[in-house]
């Protein structure tokens, strides 16, 4: 089926065209489904989440060499793709899939847990209960570990979860999603409770964005553009994560040898990720002392330093470069060039600090130590599904209670109003 | 300015046109400086927030017939409208405005509390901070009271606000937002803190919901109409508030008194609003017994029955009825039709109760008790800024708390990773 524009196709989802109601009516139908399980899964023990988490590690040992199979005809469709690497799935990079797995079964369960609870003068019992959300929506890229590791995360939370990965990894997801659903036959829990979308064009994906009737939330795993493409056609609420513009800004103050540490590890330990540095910010007064040794230690570590472009997320050994009047033009450049990701400050002067932690609008902000903290397991959430740098509902690492929503239970006797 | 569509202006929201230039960067400008504002809000001792509300409220009262005198050129304006008692402001009104303002001063603050706190082994110190979203954006119809009731709400949780009100009320909400400038600049907040759209045009309303950059969160207050184009054309996350198709279901065990008053109680009571009953549920038993009692005493206060529609907010005096074989019927129905809003079921079966309360999807569910508390002050919250029917971020009353997000803060000595 051709469609001149995705505009086209958007403004006629229910388009009378055959081909267009197969399509629309498979991810419909599967959406639906995926809905009706999530009622069941929500009732669900967590030794019975647990048993199919077991299941699902289990299957993907046990079938190693299918997922071999069906990820080397993506690899071979793939061959000019500079994504190869993240594509590539061996028996120790799936082994490492399902101990990831098996670490999600070891966190507490976040479930029917009451968040406070309370009676009203007129003899209202009201309790705040956490539950799931019901179904989420996972839009992803190339990486086919977030398959195993994304529905995992949503059936522990007693979630169901819908899948649109890439298409270069189509092959590896329908495998890695079979034997997931096996998984869940064995323990008795209803296979739609993981579902993939096996089209993996364009315009389905802009379908799904639009299900709200039966996607609770969104949320997309991915580069900027993925991110903003979900943003910007997404009606189901979305939570956005990933984007890192973060800033290690070294006040007057600073303790010249831990400034050099904190600078250091921020950008080069790992620089493709979201909390690692992409701009450092300097006091004038720094200039002659402490600027002249960072650029040379970032030098000698083959970074090359920028003198602009302060809006760009390299994800890579560059970094931007400004030298700023002092802390309210620091605070001033991150508030107008940051991600509200994770910021820095190195100071050892507490009023600057305070007025750093106060004003700079972030997920997180640190006061002498490297903005790579910024992730689940570093913070003791353990395993999250993505970093959130919107500010609705979860910010920062989110973990399986960020999986979750409330409901009220109001019980009465017969009250009126 | 003409457009000849709203997508078309929407994919040239940077046109060049001279009068687009104008308009866009009006609402730009304004939004940037109301976020520049909140960062100094958001600075605001509690005792400064609530010098403002209080500057706020007296001065409402102090201009009440500047006030009413800018209401007459919209009743004046709007003379065919069916909206005409929404809009009109009169002394008593506008002195329950301010004495609603005075109310929210006495609430609690929510912000600088820290929700959780812990060290991890490596000695990071890390807390995790109650904190205001930064600029809300408020979209809403014809009712002037909105206007200081929205301001005074974000205020107090420390956030600017953009208002954007309907065109119909544009005086009347002009001369209330002007009030209450002054009443910031009184006290020492900047004015921008609390900002109005005054071009009404629909095409600001959208360009307004895709200011991502400024405005943290949207917030639409009105009918399902109003929601849905903001869910719609939004790329701001929105928070959903009010559409409610809620249910009454009687369970066979039902004590039929007390269905009765809670079912009559929950239709008639004020049938305009979201938390009242849209939909009877029966059980089938309760056919010739409860049912024809039901019916008479509905028509008798003039309610108008039908068997079908069970999708419609009716907000009127009509109500669905529908026959059901039992409890798991009337769960699937309530899942299909509701929006999510208030539920209820009158049983003196635990076991139903339980279930009910474990299987229905919505923001509040009730046992044997009328869905018409569903409602700020009815929770001990106070003033609420809406009812989310959605899952993320708040469900239920939304009061100052869910006003506010979260930011990590993050107390180190030199820790890298």
């Amino acid at each position: 089926m051709e469609h001149s524009s995705t505009a086209n196709f958007v403004s006629n989802a229910n388009t009378t065209d055959n081909a267009g109601i197969t399509k629309v009516t498979g991810i419909i139908l599967q959406a639906r489904k995926a809905q009706e399980a999530s009622y069941i899964l929500a009732g669900a023990s967590l030794e019975l989440r647990n048993s199919a988490l077991t299941a699902i590690a289990d299957g993907l040992e046990d079938e190693v060499y299918v997922i071999i199979k069906a990820n080397a005809v993506d690899m071979e469709n793939a061959q000019k793709s500079p994504m190869l690497d993240r594509l590539m799935l061996n028996k120790e990079r799936i082994f490492d899939i399902a101990a990831a797995v098996r670490k999600i079964i070891e966190l507490p369960d976040v479930l029917h847990v009451v968040d406070e609870e309370w009676q009203r003068p007129n003899g209202l019992k009201i309790a705040k209960k956490r539950v799931p959300f019901g179904l989420i929506g996972i839009i992803y890229e190339a990486r086919p570990n977030v398959t195993a590791d994304a529905a995992a995360l949503c059936i522990k939370s007693g979630n169901s979860v819908m899948l649109r990965g890439g298409s270069e990894a189509i092959n590896s997801n329908k495998a890695i999603v079979q034997i997931m659903k096996k998984a869940l036959e064995k323990v008795g829990l209803p296979t739609e409770c993981i579902e993939l979308v096996e089209d993996t064009s364009r315009e389905t994906a802009t379908e799904m964005m639009k299900l709200n009737q039966y996607i609770d939330v969104l949320i997309p795993r991915g580069g900027a553009g993925l991110i903003s493409t979900v943003v910007n056609n997404a009606t189901i609420p979305v939570i956005q994560t990933g984007t890192g513009v973060c800033h290690t800004y070294i006040d007057e103050s600073a303790d010249i040898q831990m400034a050099l540490n904190i600078l250091i590890n921020a950008k080069c330990s790992r620089p493709s990720v979201c909390n690692a540095c992409e701009t450092l910010l300097v006091h004038k007064s720094l200039e002659q002392s402490f600027l002249t040794q960072a650029l040379a230690a970032l030098e000698e570590r083959g970074v090359k330093i920028v003198w602009g472009d302060y809006d760009v997320e390299f994800n890579d050994l560059i970094i931007s470069v400004a030298v700023v009047e002092g802390l309210d033009e620091a605070i001033a450049h991150i508030n107008k060039y940051g991600s509200k990701h994770s910021e820095c400050i190195v100071t050892s002067n507490d009023s600057n600090a305070h007025k750093f932690l106060q004003l700079v609008d972030a997920a997180a902000v640190y006061v002498n130590a490297s903005t790579r903290f910024t992730d689940g397991f570093e913070f003791g959430f353990g395993a999250e599904i993505g970093i959130s740098n919107q500010k609705l509902h979860a910010r920062g690492p989110m973990g399986l209670r960020e999986l979750t929503t409330t409901k009220y239970i109001i019980v009465g006797e017969g009250q009126v109003r």
